[in-house]
């Protein structure tokens, strides 16, 4: 097709900087790709708001589901962001009528995404999503299509900037989890309903689920995701962990082992040498390993309206320059039903900060705990650091590769040790 | 098309891999994508040598050319890199006898290309290079599809991996240039002929002129390049870099001012907070700025026979998937003959090694000749260092931005005092 008729529904961010970019590049589009965005109508809550842009360029609609029927358009680009609702709605109606959709919406795709995919094969429709994971980084193209032969063995990354900047903030200036997210509420990056997504850790994992049907060809099933979230994350642990020569990052992790998906998104101890380890405050990224390539890192904006936007419009571009559409990289009929990865048999390294008495024999006590439980000691670190000595002092111990089962049984055996103070705080060691 | 007949010319790292990775993976191949990738033909200057594969699998070829034309085959992969010769004539005879072609030459396709990519888009063909630039990376697909409508500001990137491995090694072991190189040759990272090429700076400036097609449009026109290379670093600078916060590193940048291209290829200080700053030993890495995006950032193995296969494969399943070819990302009647920005004209901010006579009034000399001639000076270092009262004393200067050509009139002006010993080092310090 040489000209989309596009219907935007959302004018939030995303959907004002899709339209000041389209309306100000319209013949650079044309002249490079030889493709006309030709927005036809719009939708929004609030039609009366400051805008950068003259609604009255385009047919307003009240009703979102009424322009997703209407056969002035062969796009519909959803932007409003409900996890099902309205949102879903629109889709549905869109790929219905025999239009394409464009989405940015992670929780609709990671939880009820399943359908719709199935709804737009049998209708031969695009359903894209590259605005849904990681903003501006165009990581579904990047999967979908440019190693697209290339099979995955594992992906991991950041995909959550106000979680990243919160962790970032906290180490840059010692300071504690709830003053950051005050500031970052202030500043906007995330509101009271967003920040409980964000900060549980469940828009990472939405992301990651996304990823986990890209790379493996699994179901989209949000379910088989472990989700943990930083709100637990004490600046103690981050100033430790410093001197161990990590940083703390909420890292998704997904992978395949034998038969069954593991999907892991929890705060982890990301090593200075690993890329990861670099990308502060509001950035994201992802680091693929193949049966090729080593690492292939990709870093940038995770989110904000410009960058994606950008990610919208390489979305219609695709749409326009295709008859085939292949939305999730596998054949639908391919996607497996994979079994959940039990968190109890992942084998990680640990972290683990135990506030004791001091006393003269309780680091031999725990460290012979540790041996009657066959559980390997990589470092261990005790640290006075201006403790009375009344107070607990911590130990801190790293760990070699165990199974969580195994380390939790002596975790419980240490915590039930009279002079260990507090519950164990357990950080997994992220291993490459 | 779902069956590709493919004939390989050229065995090496890249072509043995190549072949491996599509017996291996015939099955998974036509499970995910449809495709049967079927080499039919091979060709290379020695048959019998041992491998990984056995030749007798597929038609032999003494002379590629006939390979180039025989019938039996709709794709020619071109692995046997000569910057002309027989490179050109396989491809210039694949595509005049209507077959796609994939090759990973980018000195051919920085030197000869704009002849080919005429002939390709006259039969309407696929010319396909991923394998040209940085390896694994998929940095051609990523700017040619993937942000193919976002207008890009600027590029730049570490694009040669025996470089990159020389300056990390001379930077972590406190080695010479010389010995490092020695290593790298037992190594095997690269030969006598090669490293020409590799540490002149001339195969990084190759990828850049690809680049710089692909992200400005710019005809390809490798004269279009200013090159300098790495064999002038010295360990002192490395080290005097060092406690300013820097790294040196081969940068290659392309970006348009006014109507004029920019392709500079030399050494440059990092600051360490820029992610091209933790990009070492052999691997690659890509920062591109883009209207939409302030950074995105690429960074994989940028060599080595199973990453370049990786992009290999990835070009011969785009060429099964498609009908129309977009081999540059812009049309090919849109390319445009730059004219090239003056090195002279080039602002940067920058490192100097002033190496002195140590006596009193020699700083405040050379801090006034830098006043006189109006440059804004950013940091002074005198660096003592063990050095005999007689041998000359090291004075590190780091500019603010300044016109090279403004830099030179004073460089001269203080080489020519009598206190100064050395020629002075300069190097230009990485703005982003």
């Amino acid at each position: 097709m040489d000209k989309l008729n596009i219907g935007i529904a959302g004018l939030g961010n995303v959907g004002s900087a899709l339209i000041e970019t389209i309306e100000e590049n319209k013949i650079y589009f044309l002249d490079k790709a030889g493709v006309e965005f030709n927005i036809v109508g719009i939708s929004a809550k609030t039609k009366n708001k400051k805008r950068n842009f003259n609604i009255s360029n385009y047919n307003w609609y009240d009703d979102p589901i009424e322009m997703s029927k209407n056969d002035d358009f062969n796009v519909i680009v959803e932007l409003i962001g409900e996890e099902r609702g309205i949102s879903y709605e629109i889709i549905q109606t869109a790929l219905k009528n025999n239009k394409h959709v464009v989405t940015g919406n992670k929780a609709l795709i990671a939880n009820h995404g399943k359908e719709l995919f199935k709804l737009a094969s049998f209708h031969s429709l695009a359903l894209s999503y590259e605005a849904a994971v990681a903003g501006g980084i165009p990581i579904i193209k990047t999967i979908k299509n440019s190693i697209k032969l290339d099979k995955i063995k594992k992906i991991s990354g950041i995909l959550n900037g106000t979680t990243n900047y919160i962790l970032t903030k906290m180490q840059q200036d010692n300071m504690t989890f709830d003053d950051v997210l005050k500031i970052a509420k202030d500043k906007g990056f995330t509101s009271d309903q967003e920040s409980k997504l964000d900060i549980g850790g469940y828009d990472a994992a939405h992301k990651l689920t996304i990823l986990s049907t890209l790379c493996f060809g699994s179901n989209l099933t949000f379910t088989n995701n472990h989700v943990e979230g930083i709100s637990n994350i004490k600046i103690e642990d981050i100033n430790f962990v410093k001197k161990l020569g990590y940083k703390i990052k909420l890292i998704s992790e997904s992978c395949l082992i034998g038969n069954k998906i593991s999907n892991f998104t929890s705060p982890k101890l990301v090593s200075i040498d690993n890329p990861l380890a670099s990308v502060d405050n509001a950035l994201n990224a992802i680091n693929i390993e193949t049966h090729h390539l080593e690492n292939l890192f990709l870093e940038g904006e995770g989110a904000g309206g410009k960058p994606t936007a950008s990610s919208v419009l390489s979305d219609l571009y695709d749409i326009s320059q295709n008859e085939k559409f292949d939305n999730l990289g596998f054949k639908i009929d391919n996607l497996q039903n994979f079994e959940k990865y039990s968190a109890e048999n992942a084998i990680n390294s640990y972290y683990l900060r135990i506030m004791t008495v001091d006393k003269p024999g309780v680091l031999s006590s725990i460290t012979n705990n540790f041996s009657d439980f066959e559980i390997s000691v990589k470092n261990i670190l005790q640290l006075p650091e201006n403790y009375e000595s009344i107070k607990p002092i911590p130990i801190i111990i790293t760990t070699h590769n165990v199974q969580k089962e195994k380390l939790s049984n002596v975790i419980n055996k240490i915590e039930s040790l009279e002079f260990v103070k507090e519950k164990i705080t357990v950080l997994p060691i992220h291993d490459n």
